[in-house]
């Protein structure tokens, strides 16, 4: 190693720093030096490097250039503070703390009050005129150092003082007088003695080397290593060490201790908001034995420290360009700054806090951006569980956090069940094995949805997402008993109408109900957030949506327009089923056409709903999906469909027969519906092509609709080709009909391996390609979202898989064919194909950014995470 | 296009051809430029070329150079003839007949006795004195051109022929008389003026050139085209026109007409094979109309022929190097060979005289191999009915037995009728009175074909042999009506639909349906071909087999050793199946243990089974892949397990009702059972490495058994660290206990899409890896195996998939994730990872080639597959 000037200078007075030296003093070190460089009132101090503790860790010992450099250090402290260790005038006592780069509360450790010993303690006890505080000092200090610096066990000194406690029928600490402290602080030494089997060092210089290097140790203790391995923090940057001199907030009544933040950390509304305690330490504000008093009144108690600490509060929040987190001592009256940092906030807090400090000229918009998460607008959008009511109940059940929300009701064990009980008024929780599409109307009305089996990606919490109803998956301890109607948990019970809470962003499941909260009017913030991120992003948000409610809601959450607008939900209101079921069960031809022809009259209108939000926006109709059977009747409704279709219920039986399939999922379904029955495809795309046609004729002159039509589940060249020719003999009549003609994109889902691997081929057939990452992360695993469940516990618990493929985009795996995909596309230079995708992780922020990197054109998402897509996408751009 | 001087001469005389120039005068047209070359008896004629042909379909019309060169040649042709036509001493009468590179036999068109006209016919009554035979000559002409140059229904003519006979009382055509044919003749004329608006054309050159076009069309006629499909002929090369001078076999009883082969085209035995007819034409040999007598007869009836026939026969076989079909014609005494080529034969016999040929210095084994496909040593392995059962069936019928091999059906009385039943997955019959090229298709599906007429060079003789389909001809007892659809023989009648066995080696036909047995004893000569193949192929063949009948037939024919042994199948036992059960089903810990250990003493006697067999030969064997519910009990056997668990049949339900899934392919099963079920993995794992200690032990020091074991379904990295770890502890306890180390494998199936993708992290905790590409198919397509019934019939008739892919390698797709896979694991150089696929393809000749070009080390398939897989790698590396 090369040895440069910074590699021989280890140790900084708080006046050699600023705050860009963060990698070499520390969060807290350059934030100390930087605050002295501003001038503020900052007790004096040094800093010795992270590269001292990088070195200390490699040698397992104090370098003696290091020794050398501290105790210049210490020395020109003495000068400064006109103190001196030892001194029997004016002795100086120091903190000892840890400040790495990136703030790691509590997890290293400090000591406080060193360079007391049984000399020092009189003195202190003399100039302050408080023997108990100083002796209260001194045990303090006993107290840390044989915890921190000997690894002495805490618990000895606090049972020796609640025992001592006792004896005299104390009750707090306060009622603890001089001669008490002195005793304790004898027991302490004892006990000192006894466990390191020497006495309790004397000298402050011996102390302190001592305490420098039991903080650096503490950089592998291992409350630390979880902390940084939960926090993506490296194990190569160690910890500086800062000393600094001593102030006291508890020398008596002029004196005191608090905390404030220069905004409100809970909903950012500007203004100091803190508190303060007279006559204390930090740690008793902290402990919480004291209520300590809102920043406001130190205004009435001590005006003078009141007004210098609103002033230099402004100047922090100036400086560092956000909202403060300052800690301060006022010693006899004398105001201290010991530390400030950017102050935690809740995400609402974060999201008025970023816009405010645009709007104050302090911020740009991208600065503003960069500092919020996805996370916290997802939470922004949804009702939480009050804190303190959460707290006092169980969680009886767990499962996968499907859609964020909380919510309570009355559970029902079939959609019908539900909706008859929201018809009477009830707020219901629809409780299934697992959801089908037959559900759909029991679903939109309930408040939440729970789920035995099924993973992120199962019908349940696609379709809930996509309403943002409140929904956990994957409960798979739930023993539910459909007939009977009552699930079984862990010795619970859960009857029809019982109350239970639903917390979706946390998957957990609580019995009764519990208060909410709900986010007030979020919309101003949200839409400039929104907007902003539109300016700055890169690529188009679309949604995932069908219903007019979901449209709407999706334009208002900031969609570009739709990326996947599903119909098989269309043909399951009363009136349509029916039609439905006759097209798939008659035997007559002549019947199937009419029922045909009827479904295409319910098309069109669910159509011309759509084209008249969307307007000129796009709307990507996917063509029918799932396989026949998942519309067919069940138990009384096959005798009723066998009345309608005049045939007896044995042959309606041996028809359903017919289209059962032992795997679904790779079955008759998607394109290969419209190899075998043409006509479901072309009275898609007849009563596609009539909506736009009329909606254009209805909006005159202001859009002119332009259809985007999309063919499921495409694995073969010639899948595309025969559909297309099919479809637009279909388009050109309706033309031909109409008398007009407008323009239209036909494009496909990749949503298979093979379609990935032949992208080149399939991508010179169509107007777009998208990508279905749910079923090509089932494929690519061969994982079915709705039986992973019976493993994917252990998986988890077993480490085998890092996180959830159908919630976060396996790179490895379903990224490899989408780059694979992509790569073949883009190698036609004559391709101008555009590439989307708009399975589930294209809402996911984890994922976009590879997304992004693979060259993806657009996303879509369920309407509720349009917000963070975006904002996603905004920020890698800034980036 | 440049015009070379290839390009510009279109028509060859025989003198100035050879066999080479096939692909420029095709199979016919070289084999008699060939034949005139070595001296032999042919009548004189010329070959237009197929680059003609190929310029004819480009522009639809006779370029004037090519009618200038035909003229030209025509004209030499009468020199070298001493002929001419329409001479009034000694006219010309010519065939014009198709010949393309490859033999299409029937499928395309032939005129005979062109140059026929009401004079011509007149002068050769008057050479030959047999006024008879003009006319039926001139007959003929008029119904060949009709039918092929005019495309009138040959139907008219038949009908108008049978409709005189019956009016004088005629049976056969030999009863017909001068004055008979004459009217015929005339009746012909008027059927022709009829249909095609015009009189019959008189000028021989008009005859000509029509004809020569109509031969260039019939090349793009459907069955040709079928014939191409079937064979995989390209559809671009076209095909030559040979114009010879006629020979008559008809003129009286010193000629005659027949064809022979110089060695037995069904079971390959030396000695000349053949038939032939006296006064006839060719076309009553293979029209089957009159039967004819064996080639061993002309010996009597014309010796000196006879003897000609043999020298030249001989000599044709020794040019050619193969066993020759030739076409002869006897005019007046007087030998003619109208055509040799290699003769079409049964592949047993295909084998029989390959090895022959190697075995008299004719050919290497190289050419052996390379002449034989991998389709004839499947055939060689069909089945034959078992000797037993035979013995309980009454032959109702017999026939000449035309092409070897024992198959039952119900029986359909025309080619469309057994098409549409087999595509409703019936098996065929096809019962005919004779069969016509257009039967084409009726034929390739059929499990057997039996016509009433007919003899062994028949047209359903010699293409059934090609197809290797089971064929009885000539059985003339047979009654068919067509019509009525049924059949009577001795008091039998065989009704459409009737199931009837067919024995195509003995000609013998039963009622009902007949056992088959797999035939035993072809080893010598398949040894032989396994043996060859085996010192040529560079990679070796593995077995897919599991039971102890399985491997020592695999090991019979040729496998290396067993690239897959499933255990799943071991666990269906009586015994077996109720542990298993117990295993799953148990609510008792302590029950399950039980059940498991009894489990390991079965599969360690199967697996000791196995390596008795195997010694230290491969044996990989592949650890559960099923999910569990495949094991548990249904209908009655739930209450009994109930009992044996001493639970409530509710309870076990409940249990079987959790085992569910939506989509068992993609569900709890594989190496996903081992995550949360180690201890059957672990229990396998034991059974295995005790079994090859203790065989080991048993073997002494003849072979170290090395166990392959192999984790299905993997599709995560941590999947294979996961199970190895926990494998590889039971494996060193074993050898602990059992105070023995032997070596040991442990691999994995790729058979995931994933798997593909990360194959090369995948690699690197494995010793050999092995593609499954059944379910890399299902999951690589989405296809699910037992469900595209639905719609794959739909897919094969709109032609969207080529071929079955689960039989087929489909390349695209899936043979585009070997390639990954395959690369991304070379690419570590450090890799010695051995690379193996046991899925089907593994053993179907197609995907082979892709399989060895992509670095595939050894292939697995079913033990029957086993020499053609052998076969197709050896020819592979001769080319």
């Amino acid at each position: 190693m090369i040895v440069t000037e910074k590699d021989t200078k280890f140790v900084y007075a708080f006046e050699e720093g600023q705050k860009e030296m963060v990698d070499l003093l520390g969060g807290k070190g350059s934030n100390l030096a930087e605050m002295t460089r501003l001038g503020l009132p900052v007790p004096s101090g040094f800093t010795i490097s992270t590269q001292a503790c990088l070195n200390y860790l490699k040698n397992n010992k104090l370098d003696s250039e290091l020794i050398l450099q501290i105790e210049k250090k210490a020395e020109e402290l003495e000068i400064k503070t006109n103190k001196k260790f030892n001194d029997l005038v004016s002795p100086l006592l120091v903190s000892v703390r840890s400040g790495a780069k990136f703030s790691m509360p509590g997890m290293m450790d400090t000591v406080l009050n060193l360079g007391m010993n049984d000399v020092t303690v009189e003195t202190i006890a003399k100039i302050t005129g408080n023997s108990a505080f100083a002796y209260d000092s001194y045990r303090r200090f006993i107290q840390m150092f044989s915890d921190v610096v000997k690894e002495v066990d805490r618990q000895l000194f606090e049972q020796e003082l609640t025992y001592y406690k006792e004896k005299q029928g104390y009750q707090y600490d306060t009622q603890m007088k001089e001669r008490d402290w002195k005793i304790i602080t004898q027991l302490y030494k004892e006990i000192y003695a006894n466990e390191v089997n020497e006495q309790f060092p004397q000298e402050p210089e011996k102390q302190l080397l001592e305490s420098i290097e039991a903080v650096f140790k503490s950089w592998n203790n291992p409350r630390a290593k979880t902390y940084r391995r939960m926090h993506a923090i490296s194990d190569d940057l160690g910890t500086a060490v800062t000393v600094q001199e001593m102030v006291f907030g508890n020398t008596g009544m002029k004196s005191g201790t608090g905390v404030a933040f220069t905004r409100n950390p809970s909903n950012g509304k500007q203004g100091l908001f803190g508190e303060f305690l007279i006559n204390a330490q930090g740690e008793d504000v902290v402990a919480g034995i004291r209520t300590p008093q809102d920043i406001s009144q130190l205004a009435k108690i001590m005006p003078e420290a009141y007004q210098k600490f609103t002033d230099l509060a402004a100047l922090l929040e100036a400086h560092y360009h956000d909202m403060q987190d300052i800690e301060f001592t006022i010693e006899e009256g004398q105001l201290f700054i010991l530390q400030t940092r950017n102050g935690k906030r809740t995400p609402r807090a974060a999201i008025e806090i970023a816009i405010d400090l645009v709007e104050e000229g302090v911020i740009s918009k991208e600065e503003a951006l960069k500092r919020l998460t996805p996370q916290m607008l997802e939470q922004l959008l949804h009702p939480t569980f009050v804190a303190k009511e959460l707290a006092q109940h169980e969680v009886f059940a767990q499962g996968l956090p499907a859609s964020p929300g909380s919510a309570s009701g009355k559970v029902y064990f079939t959609a019908e069940a539900a909706k008859k009980a929201n018809q009477a008024g009830e707020k219901t929780v629809l409780l299934r094995k697992e959801t089908s599409p037959e559900d759909i109307e029991g679903m939109a009305i309930s408040e939440a949805i729970v789920t035995a089996h099924g993973g992120m990606t199962s019908h349940a919490a696609v379709v809930a997402r996509g309403m943002g109803t409140c929904c956990v998956v994957g409960c798979e301890k739930l023993q539910i008993e459909e007939g009977s109607k009552k699930a079984t948990v862990a010795g619970h019970t859960i009857e029809e109408g019982t109350v239970i809470s639903v917390d979706g962003s946390t998957g957990c499941i609580y019995m009764g109900e519990i208060a909410k909260e709900k986010p007030t009017d979020e919309s101003t913030a949200l839409g400039k957030i929104v907007s902003w991120s539109k300016e700055i992003g890169t690529i188009k948000v679309m949604a995932n949506a069908e219903t007019e409610k979901e449209i709407a809601e999706a334009f208002q959450l900031g969609a570009e327009g739709m990326g996947l607008v599903r119909t098989e939900h269309m043909f399951f209101g009363e009136k349509r089923i029916v039609e439905m079921r006759k097209m798939i069960l008659s035997p007559d031809p002549t019947a199937k056409k009419a029922a045909l022809m009827n479904l295409k009259t319910f098309q069109k209108e669910d159509f011309k709903v759509i084209y008249r939000l969307a307007k000129e926006k796009s709307a990507t109709i996917r063509l029918l999906d799932p396989p026949l059977h998942e519309f067919i009747p069940v138990g009384k409704e096959v005798a009723k469909m066998a009345t309608i279709l005049g045939i007896s219920e044995a042959e309606v039986n041996q028809r359903i027969a017919n289209l059962a399939e032992n795997n679904p999922m790779l079955g008759h379904r998607g394109c290969r519906l419209a190899i075998t029955n043409p006509e479901i495809y072309e009275m898609q795309v007849a009563a596609i092509m009539e909506a736009a046609i009329e909606v254009t004729e209805e909006l005159g002159n202001e859009s002119v609709i332009q259809p985007e039509i999309m063919i499921p589940l495409v694995s073969i060249e010639k899948e595309i080709v025969f559909i297309k020719e099919k479809l637009e003999k279909i388009i050109s009549n309706t033309f031909i009909e109409k008398g007009k003609e407008i323009p239209y994109l036909i494009g496909t889902m990749l949503e298979t391996p093979r379609a990935c691997l032949i992208a080149d081929k399939i991508s010179k057939h169509v107007d777009f390609i998208s990508f279905g990452t749910n079923d090509l992360t089932q494929l690519t695993f061969g994982f079915s979202r709705d039986d992973i469940g019976k493993f994917v516990n252990d998986y988890e618990r077993q480490q085998i898989i890092e996180s959830d493929p159908f919630q976060h985009l396996d790179k490895d795996g379903v990224g490899k064919l989408l780059k694979i995909a992509i790569n073949s596309v883009k190698e036609n230079e004559s391709s101008d194909v555009s590439i989307g995708i708009c399975g589930e992780v294209g809402g996911d922020p984890q994922s976009i950014e590879f997304l992004l990197n693979e060259g993806i054109q657009y996303v879509s998402c369920s309407p509720y995470r349009i917000p963070a897509a975006l904002l996603t996408i905004a920020k890698l751009n800034i980036s």
